[in-house]
């Protein structure tokens, strides 16, 4: 591997050896801190939204992740709030004093989703969806860039690339799991995938367990082995109502079980020499 | 299979049972023809594909392929001429008299590509962008819809249901190969999709053995499989000099190896009961 | 590719050019001939598997198929019936002049199958079970050797390296489908292999439309479509009644199914220019 | 998940709630130990064998591995030591107080391997060889099955299935990658196995980073994720002069390495509340 000519070069440790830091008003992502987004997969009202955020803001979790545009397998499936979604994001965070990762979908969607939130994510579905790429390098804000669903890591890191060689140095890469034949979890959740980039990048990267397994109960397990993978931080779905969810409900955490979890991942950090960017114990103690 | 509720509706063979037929102004896709879509991966410079037409308009090929703004997984690859490119296609098209199939890879693409197009193609890496699923929805030209590269036959439909609940009924599915652990091929072409394809919808199938091999030499046994599987057309990439093609020469067909096929491809289709809407044997005979 | 320091040798095309015949007493297969071997999934009872023969012979069918040791997922689902399997496919065989093809699981049973059947078969699970290619390599019958549900080419022309590296240089190799993550197939048959096998390698290849797609209603295209491609020929399952076989009666072709289909793969075979060792004009016309 | 009728039974929680615990005459795998296997990929002299065991004894480590049989994707390549290794592994192990666990590939070879073995391997191209799950439900010694390298996990808990129906209850399971289109790891280490088989089986489970990755420097990482995930054990390719070794070189660690992964290990096991059947401590501190 190490002799292979690299077909990236911005992203590539070669090119810069020290650790990227994604600097956020409220906290940082990466830099031996353990970082924590957390949201229901779609914002679905306000109640909803506010009633989660609330939740949160006990742990006093910095960053809300949030559906607003939803890519769906069907055109008859909810599709998210869109705008008025991105606007109740915003409103719960800056109650809550969070901020705001949201997924933009389209090139004529950035300015939109720029005005409202402060990382903006790209789905699997788009990993290969240069255009939204270059515009994407154009802006101030970090990028968090999802995994392709069958993407290999070269081709994931030549994405970020696009990136990077049009300006935006900010990008969060972001393991969820590749489309394999088991069928017994949603997709197969590639943790190698964290050591490798680790030493071929100088990016951060985290895990999203929920997408990543489709089951909740395997979240907590998996959350744990993503911090012993190395990994800088996790995205997690959480809501208020799993069973009622307008989507993927199965994956989402109960709040007794983020509760349980936030404990765990607060130990599990600090054992592995991180420090996480919230905190579990006022609550749980 | 028979029983279970599709999630698709518009595109089903249920919803409607009579084969979808593409018009197009000089020939048209489906309804016993057999159609052969042809022309280089990405379009070079006025020489080649002008270069390439007058080649294909020995055969009256009727649809000329070319990329002019080409995905390509690195930042630091040839994009394609984009708009020029463009220009050229339809330059060169009318010309010769041929209709020009082209990828449009992003929304605010749509009305720039559908001015000089008279298909637009979907790439493999955008099966699932929505939003431009949706703009395609809108416009009055036929979309050549890929299947993602590790999609399945439900999402693949569940795509084109996009596009026809928006309003255009004219999409071309296309078979492209997907990915596998197979590494001798580029992909793994999937034939089992055409009939079950048409069992399923009434939606015209064709398939492109360029890039579900990616290798020249596979292209003549698999384009006389895909005829005898029932495909309504092929989709070919050919080259006047392979060898020095700017992207994808190693699948690209030599004019003589193009010759050859055609001849192959007229009278197989014939024995198949279908009629080529070109004509092989003024040139060969 | 062609550059590329093969790791296989006896197999190659390189090793020997001209095409490996596996004769037989009654077919051959390979050297233009096109054969099919048929029967049903497992030897259930000596009613069916006569039913079976005496309806194969209506078409001279040669080469009968049948399990008798049968490879099951569960331990509780039917193993077979082992050596009175056996006895019957060789008693029906007997009676209407066809050969037996059927499988066998372990080196243990090698002699005993050996015994009753002309070709033995190597199951997909089996691919890779080295001491049983090499107790094959040993007999001086033929081998048909499927490919393993996950295997590269490499590795499939490396397993029947064993055999040929043994001594038995009568190996077919049989296309039989790959695993991929599409569900609407049971797996997702690779006919690109056969003209890569064809340039890469002397040994005659069939195809397993059955297994390749586990429904019956695609068996007849992907037939054609293996016979376009390039095959020597098929291995496809039929029943008298598919409804109550006890084991892949999904994709078990009825009676009338397969009269047709010999039709056309006859036709289908003429017309690429080969000739097929069986007969089904005499019953159709 | 929950709801599905499950196709096994023997394995299953519902069958018996307690977690089975493999007894060995040194130590016991499962019931909140957390065990290291460990040794070379193959044996391949007397010297070596017995220089990698003293080096192991070092950690008081319990369980060596090593290949005297060896499946091998080539004829070519070494095949093992065959009887003389397992001579080798048995006097290695009695000198340094250690357990055998090593392959056995055949059904023919299960009385040889069992005579001096302690622990029979099935690897993952023998998971569905059934006659062999058959012939090792009938002794009285524990088997370490591996996945096979596409199988679901319902196959592999099938397999599984097989052993314990015919009388032997002494199973571990064993997570080593599955095959994927990712091409930078050898094969996809797919973590997210252990808690699912701990929800849904009563039988231990093991991971092997070696296989399931491919490269040396992703073992750490990756075990220490296992222990997180909640696995079992791990089985670790170790050699005293890896760039030599006969098998595999790129995935065994060299002695410093497995020194600093067996203190770690021991720390995050013993964080996890589990103790470890070795002990880094004497020589680290």
């Amino acid at each position: 591997m190490e002799n292979k000519r690299k077909p990236y070069q911005l992203v590539s440790r070669e090119w810069k050896q020290s650790d990227t830091v994604i600097e956020l008003k409220n906290t940082r992502i990466g830099a031996g801190s353990f970082s924590v987004i957390a949201g229901p997969c779609a914002v679905e009202n306000e109640d909803q939204i506010f009633t989660i955020c609330e939740f949160l803001s006990k742990f006093q979790i910095k960053l809300l992740r949030g559906g607003a545009y939803k890519p769906r397998t069907s055109p008859y499936s909810f599709q998210g709030l869109k705008k008025e979604g991105l606007k109740l994001l915003r409103q719960a965070a800056d109650k809550y004093e969070m901020e705001v990762v949201t997924e933009v979908m389209d090139t004529n969607l950035v300015d939109e989703v720029a005005e409202y939130a402060d990382v903006l994510q790209v789905g699997t579905r788009n990993m290969q969806n240069y255009q939204l790429l270059r515009a994407l390098s154009k802006i101030n804000k970090p990028v968090l860039l999802k995994r392709g669903m069958s993407s290999t890591l070269e081709e994931w890191l030549l994405a970020a690339e696009y990136i990077l060689s049009g300006g935006n140095n900010n990008v969060i890469l972001c393991e969820r799991g590749i489309r394999t034949f088991e069928t017994a979890t949603r997709n197969t959740l590639d943790l190698s995938m964290v050591p490798l980039v680790k030493s071929l990048s100088h990016l951060p990267i985290i895990v999203d367990p929920s997408q990543g397994t489709g089951l909740r109960d395997l979240i907590t397990p998996m959350s744990l082995a993503s911090i012993a993978a190395g990994a800088d931080g996790l995205i997690l779905e959480v809501h208020n109502h799993p069973d009622e969810a307008m989507s993927d409900g199965d994956q989402s955490l109960y709040f007794d079980q983020f509760s349980d979890l936030m404990k765990k991942v607060q130990n599990t950090s600090e054992f592995f020499g991180k420090t996480v960017d919230f905190e579990s114990e006022k609550v749980l103690r």
